[in-house]
Formats: C-alpha cells, sequence, structure tokens
C-alpha cells in the first residue's frame, strides 16, 4: 500500500506535475502584476471552457458554494424555482434553494436516469402563471453516472424571462457545455474535476439576463456577490475583492493552458472515448451500467455489482492492494453501485490499471469471469 | 527584479519550504484514512493555536468568508450588535452585518487608535434593554497596524448573554489569543497570515454559548452551516461536508506543526521582539508610527511617511529594485502610509534586510537621515 494513489474517482482527480510545479512555487502577492497577469490569463482562458463571452469568476470555495451563490445572486425570498434531481446533487441544489427561502418545486427523476427535457417542457408550459422563475440541474450527475441534456433544457428557457441554472461542477471542460449557444444563464464549477486543479476554487459565468436578475434578486450577498467579482475583473473595482487563494488560481491557470494545449473538443472525445471503452470494459465482465446506456456519463461510469459480491470489499482491496480507488454509491446506494471516475487528467493506461485492478479484486472476491477479459476489450476500445 | 519576492506584508505571508513541499505532492482523496489522519491532526493541533477546547472547523474560504460565517450563524434579522471598527476590516465587520439584515450600531474609533473597552463597557451598560446581542471587534487591524485589547472586551461579555464576536485574521498565531480564558464566543481566522500557510482556508471556533445562539439563529445558511462542519469533525455527519482544499488542509497541518515545534509562546514573543526592533528602526529613520506606541501591532507596523516623500513610489522602488514587498495605506490612507508585515515565518534577517532596502529606497526618493541607522537599529534590536 503506497502513498500515491491512482484517483479514478469523481474528483477530486489526478493533478498533472505541472500543475503541482506552480503550486510549489513561494507565495507571490495578489495585488501584483504577476499575479494580475496570471489572473488575467485564468479569465480569457477559461470564458473559452465556459464557451461564452462572459466574464468567468473565481472564488475561493467548494463547488457547493458557487451553487449557494449562483442561488443568493439570481433570486429573492419566495421566488419560485423547478429544482431537477437526478442524483444526491440534484438534490443538493433544491435543499440549497429551499433553506434560502426560495419555493421548490422539485422534479425528483428516478435514480439511475437522466431528466427528460419533455417532461420539463411540460411543467413550464403548465406554469401558466409563469411563477417558476428559474430552473435549477446538474448537467453530469456523479451519484448515478448520469449526464443531462443541458442543450434540450436551454432551448425551453433560452429566449424567456426563466433563468436556467447549471451544476457543471463535474462535466465542465470533460463533457461538452456551450453556455453561450445553449442559453445558460447561470454555470457554476469546481477546480477539483475535469479542470485538472487541486480542490479549493469554484467558478461561475451569468448571461446577461442572469445579470439583469442580480440586480432584482434581494437575497442578502456579501462574499458571494457576483458583482464585485465581476467588477473587479473588469478592473472597476478591487480585484479580486478578497485574498485569493493565489496558488491554486496560478496552478489552475496552469491546468488550463494544459487543457487548451491539447485542444477542447480533443479532451471530450477523449474523455468520450474512454468512458465507451469503460463500457466495454464492464460489459466484458458481465456486468451492466447502472443508467441506461444513452444517459451514462463520459466522465464516470456507475456499474451494478455482480450478485453475491460485497462491492464495498471489492472497492476497498483495489486501494489496498492495487492503489487504484475508486468509489462505491452514495445514500441509498451505498454497497450498490461500483463508480469509476474517467475525468480530468488520465490516458488509456489509467483505464487499462484501473480494470486491470478491478479484476484482480473481483477475483479475490469470488466472482467468475474470463480474466482479462475487459482489460483487452479495453485496450482494444482505446487503441487508436 | 526577480520572481522571489520577500513578503512583508499583512498577508499573504512567506511560506515555509516544508509546507510547498507539501502542496507539492500528487492529491490524496479526502475520503480516506491518510486524509483524515492528517486533518484530525490539524483540528487537534489548531485547538492549542486557538487556545480552546471548542472544536475548530476548516473552511474553503478567503478570510472574509469566515465573517459572513460567523454573521449568518449566530444572529437573525433584526439583531442588534455593536461592531468596533478602528479601520478597514472593522467596517467590513460592521458592512456584513447589515447586509444580513442586522441593526447594527458602530463605535467607530479614529483610524490609528485602539477601541477603548471603557467605551465599549459604557455602551454595553447603557443598553439597559440588552438589545444588543452580540459585539463585532476586529483583533489586529491591519489597515492601521493597531491591535485591540480582546482580553479586556472579553471581560465585558463573558457571563452575559451577549455573544464576542472576534475577527482574528491577521492576529492569531502571531498574537496571543485566549480564546477560552479571555470569553471569546466566536473566534475567525485565515490561512495566509500568522498561520504560514498559501491563502485559501479559513478556520473558526465557537463557544458552548456560540453553539447555543447558532441553535436560535434564522438566518439561512448552507455552505457556512457551523453545524455541519462541527457534526463532521465529530463523525456523527459526513466529514468534511464538502470537498475540502485537500492540498491546503495537508499544508497547513504541516504549517501549524511548525509552529507547535517553535512553541506557541516563543512564536509570540518573536513576533513582539521583531515589532519592537521595527519600532526602533523606524525611530531611527526619523520617522514615526501610524499609531500610538502601545496600540501599535506586533504582527504589522505602520509608519507615517515623510514630509515630500512620495511613500507609493518608495514601495514600488522597494519591489523593482529590492525584492522586498511592503505596502502603503488603504482607503483615505492610500499615499498616507507604508505597512511593514512582520508575521508568521521571518526571522531577524528578514526584517534587517527589510530596512535595508526601505533606507536604499528613502535615499532615493531624496529623504536625509543617516544611512545604516535603522539597520543598525534593528539588528541590536534582534541581535539575542
Amino acid at each position: 500500500m503506497s502513498d500515491e494513489k491512482l484517483l479514478m474517482t469523481p474528483g477530486p482527480t489526478m493533478i498533472p506535475t505541472r500543475v503541482l510545479e506552480v503550486m510549489r512555487r513561494q507565495i507571490i502577492h495578489h495585488r501584483t502584476e504577476n499575479y494580475e497577469r496570471g489572473f488575467d490569463e485564468l479569465c480569457e482562458n477559461l470564458k473559452i471552457v465556459f464557451q461564452t463571452k462572459n466574464t468567468v469568476m473565481t472564488f475561493v470555495s467548494s463547488g457547493t458554494g458557487s451553487m449557494e451563490a449562483a442561488i443568493v445572486n439570481m433570486f429573492s425570498p419566495g421566488d419560485k424555482v423547478l429544482a431537477v434531481s437526478v442524483g444526491a446533487f440534484g438534490d443538493r441544489f433544491a435543499d440549497i434553494a429551499s433553506i434560502f427561502g426560495l419555493e421548490v418545486q422539485k422534479l425528483a427523476v428516478k435514480w439511475g436516469e437522466a431528466a427528460d427535457p419533455a417532461e420539463i417542457a411540460a411543467i413550464l408550459d403548465g406554469d401558466r402563471e409563469r411563477k417558476i422563475k428559474g430552473v435549477l440541474i446538474t448537467h453530469n450527475e456523479t451519484s448515478t453516472g448520469v449526464t443531462n441534456d443541458i442543450a434540450a433544457v436551454g432551448k425551453l428557457t433560452a429566449g424567456t424571462e426563466r433563468l436556467l441554472i447549471v451544476d457543471a461542477i463535474s462535466s465542465l471542460a470533460g463533457l461538452e457545455l456551450k453556455m453561450d449557444e445553449w442559453g445558460l444563464d447561470v454555470v457554476v464549477t469546481g477546480s477539483q474535476k475535469a479542470l485538472m486543479n487541486a480542490p479549493g476554487l469554484a467558478f461561475a459565468a451569468v448571461s446577461e439576463k442572469g445579470w439583469a436578475a442580480r440586480e432584482k434578486s434581494s437575497l442578502p450577498k456579501f462574499y458571494w456577490d457576483f458583482k464585485k467579482y465581476r467588477n473587479g475583473i473588469l478592473k472597476q473595482s478591487e480585484n479580486p475583492p478578497y485574498t485569493p487563494a493565489i496558488s491554486l488560481v496560478l496552478a489552475q491557470n496552469e491546468a488550463v493552458k494544459m487543457i487548451l494545449e491539447e485542444g477542447l473538443e480533443n479532451v471530450f472525445a477523449r474523455h468520450k472515448k474512454h468512458a465507451l471503452a469503460a463500457q466495454q470494459g464492464v460489459a466484458a465482465l458481465g456486468l451492466k451500467l447502472f443508467p441506461k446506456q444513452k444517459d451514462s456519463s463520459y466522465v464516470i461510469t456507475a456499474v451494478l455489482p455482480p450478485d453475491g459480491v460485497e462491492i464495498g470489499k471489492v472497492i476497498k482491496d483495489m486501494n489496498v492492494s492495487f492503489d487504484v480507488m475508486v468509489v462505491g454509491g452514495q445514500k441509498h446506494l451505498k454497497g450498490k453501485l461500483l463508480r469509476i471516475g474517467h475525468c480530468g487528467y488520465f490516458n488509456r493506461f489509467d483505464l487499462i490499471k484501473t480494470f486491470s485492478a478491478l479484476e484482480l479484486s473481483l477475483q479475490k472476491a469470488g466472482y467468475a469471469f474470463e480474466p482479462g477479459a475487459s482489460v483487452a476489450a479495453v485496450q482494444k476500445a482505446v487503441a487508436d
């Protein structure tokens, strides 16, 4: 058992050496040209990753903080929102909205399925008094390994007064997300998933419609006040408003550069290819995906364990014996899922190693399958 | 001009190599024994630094976030607080309280002076209906280089129903602060000052009286909910509630170990000795402190610039020509102060270098003084 683990988890994910080297540097002050140059570069490059013309703001925060920030900047107590939940993180978004006094209509989709845009459309169409001011939705739900069709949902809110607020924490820079083209009003994400950095930063971008809503929102906001961060970036006020996580910001700049060097489309293609390879590996083991194949995420693969196998023990063995970390299920799916992340900084050999470790641990657990089958299947799928 | 600067600023401050080495390590997952071991150790050691038996919570946040957290956990809209402000950060605390709907009575002390505990006592005594539910105060005000007498203020609220909320962001681990003995109810701080870490973490500890207030507080809280963090640490719920800034947390553990290895009392003595040395250096240059000597901080020295010298240019020259970074004044004191931080990870030679650079830059600016006078004075004061 070593200290260095291969994290095939839905975040944190592995950090490139180039990025770690930046974190290792002695601190610099944030009110200097050197820092500003790095931060400005990050801001510009994040626009490319968000596929937006809007300002992308950086917060010292976990991803969850940026979800709270979206709520307190866009809404007022009593505002009604439709919270579309397909799992634990969708539930969290609904919870945050409730706690801040919003009236939450929840569309709770069965875990393992994606939200049906037609169902969302029907709810919005049925809201004849236009009480629903916004839709909250998770792009990629790591708890179930399901990706929602955000482009389709965007069509329902674009050109209306309703806001579309997207939790893209586990998707951004791993899955295609076209903020402007899809008409998304708020997109939030975190540093520790496909953005290939350590956890500690969150990001948000807001559409023009969203900025207008910000002006009407009466929920109190200080630390999360989007306006201060945007005005700072636009050099209209102190930038940033509070001491930033300097090391993480500069490390993030390096990581985003790497993403752009690989090419955003190539990054998306890599995630898709490896997800499909993982699905082949799962099938070769005679196992089934938890979601329907069409809803299955390209950044995480959720697998139903074989009957009679205590999957928690398998996951632990992969970690202890082979230094490969994958995760189990959350909430009511505890002990009922195996989830393999393939998100951010990883390559074909990481995935092959993961299936190899999985095979070795499944064998120990007494599950019968053809040894090497999944490794061969993955290898075949990622060969070119 | 080099990339590596000696930061003699009121935060961020220099980071020890031991701590940077931890940040350089490949990420580990936070739901593992390895991470928990480090985090538990940090939690225990922070209690020593806070001088408290209370749980010390860690947040992914700037220091300002922890001030907001204190407000939303302790109070309800309409609650009246006395906000004691001796500078920019005291003003910020009052602003946060106002934005969250508290009724704020502000005691605005003239910049450069410490709050007079007798004046606070008079206000509290005059509040016969006991409308004032809490007192907000800055321990060390970096904008003016002034330290408030928190022990004395603690005596006014201890044993009453009133809460004492202390912003110790720039003081904790640099200046003596005895949370339990002084009867403080909430103490918040950040990672990037005397705690010798990169910015990105904030910390808070709450007294029993504070925890009782938390139960009554009706302000909405999710990301900042103290209860979730404490219950996590006590292993009563998911720990931590949201993805922590893993690299910064492990780095913080290393930094706090270094503080305890030096010995907390020795750390305080080092700060005091170097502050007094800096005061000697200032006097040797024929310059004056901005605060009264008795109020002058041990973590930052605020100096009035010589007449006719554009101090902004001197500060810039120290940075550009000598790679030593100090800062100017904030708000209405812009251009009217020189502030030298001596906080966290620094030693006598850093202070000597700073005064040497200051002398060289002051000479260039045409200020007349005996060359070497301040360097000699500092050297003498830190010799043993």
